[in-house]
């Protein structure tokens, strides 16, 4: 198993100059699947600030590429876009679920797929700056069809796409979601390839 | 100028089985940096349904590599995750200010650097499905050093680490900051390199 390499393991301290030190959270905002949290901070210089923060329980996405290198992709309508967006399968983690427990959930229920393997690619802090979200990236190594079962609520549409298709399209700023962005790129890099 | 590929642009068209419809949008927490509104939406059935949004300017963030191969990173301390992360140098729009602008301030700001151009990566939406926040991503080429002056209440401190060693770090799920992630990829996948 390898490690995580020095260099950034030592970036990667709680350095005195750096830390924040929360004194109290209270939650300002209660919403459907995330709550808004004001957390007051005390800054290494010792002054005292308010922070805002979305807290979210994280999700997890598949990477699923066939064997003519096309990816799965979901094609559904984001409100906060305005638009349509394909990205690849994923879901918040349901209560007590693992991240990976929850890829492979989606994989099936989204589209229709089991894996031999799911692969860890990366975990993605979508907003660092002011939320705790994370979603964890898997790649589905060793494909097979199940019947899929969408969420009764979702109005989605599984599409396979060529892979290097929809990389031109990430470097063109036209698909923006960023697991899928990832996934891409991990695919160009060789990371997700059979 | 190369396009979208017509696979990819098909699939984003405004499909009427996907479109979700808004009627009215308020805004229900105000925040000193992003705001959380209700939208309320009619679905392709025709059924109405409220949806929460975490509204947000967006922001930047650019990929400085030096010949030798290591990456200019910030250490800060975030809140949400509490703890230390190490993150590509980025920061949010200031008004009527242009990513590239925002890219090229911030490369200035916080690492002290200018670069000679600034190439398009790629635009990541960190949380898709609740936000419309976006992040720019630059390929800062051609480096040359100015004096540095970080925002007066940011307590931050530049390294420069291997690339590599910073792609393991994700492979590991030690750094998770997604712009930081996305360099990594696109570092490997040949996308930044002189």
């Amino acid at each position: 198993m390898s490690e995580v390499p020095a260099s950034v393991a030592c970036a990667l301290e709680p350095d005195p100059r750096l830390v924040e030190r929360a004194l109290s959270e209270r939650v300002v905002w209660e919403g459907s699947f995330f709550d808004v949290s004001h957390v007051d901070v005390v800054l290494p210089d010792g002054e005292r600030k308010p922070r805002e923060i979305v807290r979210h329980t994280g999700g997890a996405g598949v990477v699923a590429i066939d064997e003519e290198e096309r990816i799965c992709l979901v094609r559904q309508w984001r409100v906060p876009q305005g638009r349509v967006t394909v990205e690849i399968p994923a879901g918040k983690l349901d209560e007590g679920e693992t991240p990976r427990a929850c890829a492979a959930r989606e994989l099936a229920e989204e589209a229709g797929l089991v894996a031999e393997d799911l692969v860890f690619l990366a975990a993605t802090s979508g907003i660092p700056g002011f939320s705790d979200e994370l979603t964890r990236v898997f790649w589905a190594r060793g494909l097979s069809r199940v019947p899929s079962s969408p969420d009764a609520d979702e109005f989605v549409d599984v599409v396979w796409l060529p892979v290097a298709d929809v990389l031109e399209a990430v470097r063109q700023g036209a698909v923006t979601d960023v697991k899928t962005v990832v996934a891409v790129l991990a695919w160009e890099a060789g990371l997700c390839r059979a």
